[in-house]
């Protein structure tokens, strides 16, 4: 299942060669993640303040540019979970204008205690992303 | 009028001590005057592309942190049209979490030539902010 | 005392507009303030990890853009103390490129402890901060 | 030959999470690539305004977060050129503390033209990269 988030481009995202900085990308993939976790009723804050604290963090990520963004351009990041492992999961993300396949982002995010140890994601966060894929 | 943009607060928009890093709330002041500005017909884009390009840029701000935002926050910018002149207006932006105001803003933009130097604001563009105040 | 920190302009700075995007400038005053603490042997690292942990935050801030800098400008930000208090202290940064001055910036910073409210400046941090100024 | 580029670590460059925020290091990977061209005579400002304008984007990166950085690290970013294309090239780019690796970056730059198709390395900067490689 598919998680779709707006994004409408700023000049904060932007640089002197006129489209969107490369690393605004990976903000933006942020952005649609958080949305993702959120529509599926995952939040950072409760995993971080939990009994065995624990949050996500990335350890991999790859980065296709096919086409820039520009100023004002309403873009769409499409976020899909490509797979759910014991201690991490990895995202395709794909940012869009319209049908335009602008950039395509893979990350491989892991959970990790607050000390910044691998560690299993918490049983009932697991089931919640579960049910997405 | 006022012009109401929201904001979710992700990790990249907080700093290690846990809160909203300070700069980041200009990142959001911009979000929502391009929010207030495209909610009335102005786009940055055409101004840039236009006959005699021109475009806005802030010569002054002021910004008074009240309270912290933290990750997750769901943020509200209020936008307000201070004062509308010749070559530039004022906003006010009070960026608040429900009731509570967490940062207060004032902006002062200006019109510039695609050379830099400050211009008249075009006619077009200046009835539909004269109609928002 | 003024303390001089060097910045050299990259596309991450700039926005679409050609010129560097107007809350950077509160970026390279943080890393000038940063710069101005360690020089004088003030480590944000070492204040929150004492025994009672604190942390210096902004309270206000104030910016006057007077002219803009370019992609590979080489600028010089000047950070003077301008007051001391008990809780907090003041600074003028100023962003130059050669002689032009570009950007003024006053920011209020105030020392606050893990939770977020004011405290007074540890003594040993205050004497530094007094040699300063 | 490499080149190595020194980065301290400031609140900016950080996340709630403690840590530096992932996207940073693509901001300080530019910083890293800037200092490099700059090393050997090459200027972005120059490739932009000669007779035949151009300038280098990214077209790929890969980014491997083996260990994090916390505020205030010193940090140091070894750039390596690993091929040199008629119309772009590669670097590896090496985030270390010390002796420890924390951050591994692949970057493909590609010269465009200024409305953005992928061109040939200029004849002039092209012979300072081959210098160097």
């Amino acid at each position: 299942m598919k998680v779709y988030t707006p994004i409408s481009v700023c000049y904060e995202d932007t640089d002197a060669g006129g489209v969107v900085y490369h690393s605004k990308y990976l903000g933006f993939a942020e952005r649609a993640r958080m949305n993702f976790l959120h529509e599926h009723g995952i939040y950072c804050k409760e995993m971080a303040q939990s009994e065995k604290p624990c949050g996500f963090m990335l350890n991999h990520c790859e980065i296709n540019y096919k086409k820039p963004a520009y100023l004002e351009d309403e873009l769409i990041v499409e976020t899909e979970l490509l797979e759910l492992r014991g201690a991490g999961f990895d995202c395709l993300q794909i940012v869009k204008r319209g049908e335009e396949v602008l950039v395509e982002i893979k990350v491989c995010v892991c959970c990790v205690t607050s000390e910044g140890r691998p560690t299993r994601i918490p049983a009932n966060i697991r089931s919640k992303l579960a049910e997405i894929s």
